[in-house]
């Protein structure tokens, strides 16, 4: 193969699949390595940790096509040393790749692309699709993605669940404490119940850019595609049933408070640094006579606290909170009031934006 | 002690002193604390971990002079948290330190301030004084420290070496392999050798902020002092002795070139991804007839590289180098193009910013 590229669009491309090269830990060498292909017109890279497959599409020159695979790693970081403005000239012969541009080159002892693992394939016609705005795609992942489980003897809880629900397209995820769930795409005609890895949705997350308007979602029964600009990201499903979430969500609550946002976070980390010993619970209080909310350690040796807000309280309550899981979940919202609400010492909390009822995100009281 | 001082005073103020308190290792408790001291229309706050002591002063409403010690990083991270508007409230009583502003409040349980290791002391009477503007010190400093050793089993060369010569104090520190020599402040009268721990001129440098204009520095046969703003640095010398560094830099060298400074961190850097099997060494070579300089790793399995730049050269040469001492030697000159001097395989190597004198950077070879 021989091909020129832009050293600006190969960089960018390398930084890319070079993630997942470096993500394997299958230990099979060639699987660090990034499989390039010359077309016409078109320099194609992948790589894949046998669970997640990346490709890159770049424009290019092409002199003769052909394939070959180099350690991903060294390649972008050679390739990110050279200036932004030049034509990077790629030429394989046999297993080593020659890459030179003005006053630099290099040879890389590469592998044989014959090598490299089948990524793993789709069937579009069959796949059900779905387009979705990359800021509405980035703001509600990132707000489930934070619910999921990193616990492996639990693989359902270490994804995120997209499913239908009267005819619309939810994501959720929970890890047994709390729970996150939001609507994701509305007026969906087909029926979609998928388990989607983390490490997917995180990479996609990592591969947008600013050029790119809209992420399209290709799912099957045991794939799932993502594809935005020039990137295509694959990944197997996780296959096992996902519990039914939607009945742990409380219907209705005793109490519910509207807070400031920016405050309840504030004070919430302000307790949480006096909540070390008592692994990071925090205790929420809500007096109705007195018209208070207020966040503070439960106890603690190296001193105490307490922060006050003046907010409407319908009804007394208290509940003891992991600091960190509130944080979280506070910090997905997006307006610039919460809604808080509370039924008892053992009920779940549920935090919602004040306004939009989209987004809804449940954590499990600590016992006192 | 009862005092009302500016959240944004105090929270950068306790930033300062608490990265002081968290450096301590003799395990004492107590060293992980602030004192704080409440003095009329002043709050001093101080940290030491008996190597160096820092102590900053902030403008504050005192109602009762008085002091007490709490947990630097504690109190550092709640008074980080609140509303850099608020005034904040500090009332000691006994152990414990009462800190509130608007609707938080928190009680942090301390230390008496009589268990508070006495602060380093300099006789700023007979000390050496000298004032160096704040972006001066700031590139000086950072020139030379990098050439400073860890290896405390040599305490000189673990300092920076404060020396006056010829009526100017030069500042200079060595590993062994490299050494970087700085003049730092003409027309100096008295005489000075002093060995400061790269900790304290590190102190230094992180306490610098864009509203400060000079840094003074006082020395005695035993400590230094820095003082900028409102903030003061003492620390103990090094007991030691420094080598007479000034005969290991060469006079003059059989060829001198001067190359593009960003050129040949890339060709460095390009190089040094090829060197990771060879311990980072990377071969300079100059060619007279040819009229070239080139970067490339010594040997290696994953590949080749060269780049070559043309320039002018007076005098075939090869020298081994350690990539990243290349690196840290250019990456601390100033001007555009450096001066690269060498004299054969084992003579040092010198390297200079292209016009001024004041830097020097020397780096032995490595046996190829």
């Amino acid at each position: 193969m021989e091909i020129e590229v832009l050293q600006k669009r190969l960089s960018k491309a390398l930084n890319v699949v070079s993630r997942v090269a470096a993500s394997t830990r299958a230990g099979l060498p060639i699987l660090s390595n990034v499989l390039l292909r010359a077309e016409e017109k078109q320099l194609t890279l992948m790589a894949t940790n046998l669970e997640l497959a990346t490709v890159e599409y770049v424009n290019a020159e092409t002199k003769s096509n052909g394939t070959i695979t180099v350690p991903a790693k060294l390649m972008a970081e050679f390739v990110n040393n050279l200036p932004s403005d030049e034509t990077i000239k790629l030429k394989a012969k046999g297993d080593k790749l020659t890459i030179s541009a003005g006053k630099y080159k290099s040879t890389i002892n590469g592998i044989l692309a014959d090598d490299f693992p089948e990524l793993p394939e789709i069937d579009e016609k069959t796949a059900v699709k779905f387009s979705i705005d990359v800021d509405m795609f980035k703001e509600a992942v990132s707000e489930v993605i934070i619910a999921a489980s990193n616990d492996t003897t639990r693989p359902a809880l270490t994804g995120v669940f997209f499913n239908t629900f009267e005819g619309a397209l939810y994501i959720a995820a929970t890890d047994g404490y709390r729970l996150a769930d939001r609507k994701f795409v509305n007026d969906v005609k087909s029926e979609v119940k998928a388990i989607i890895p983390t490490a997917a949705l995180r990479e996609v997350l990592s591969s947008l850019s600013d050029n790119m308007e809209n992420v399209e979602i290709l799912v099957t029964d045991e794939q799932i595609r993502f594809r935005m600009g020039e990137v295509e990201i694959t990944s197997k499903l996780i296959d096992a049933s996902f519990p039914d979430y939607r009945q742990l969500i409380p219907k209705d609550s005793k109490a519910t408070l509207i807070l400031d946002k920016a405050e309840v976070i504030r004070m919430t980390k302000v307790a949480a640094l006096f909540a070390r010993e008592s692994g990071g619970s925090v205790v929420c209080e809500a007096k109705a006579d007195a018209g208070t909310f207020s966040i503070y350690a439960v106890a603690s040796e190296i001193g105490e606290n307490s922060s006050d807000i003046e907010v409407e309280v319908p009804e007394d309550g208290k509940v003891v909170l992991n600091s960190r899981y509130l944080l979280d979940a506070i910090n997905a919202t997006t307006e610039n009031k919460i809604s808080f609400s509370f039924s008892g010492k053992l009920a779940p909390v549920v935090i919602k934006n004040e306004k939009s009822d989209e987004y809804t995100h449940i954590i499990m009281p600590l016992k006192s």
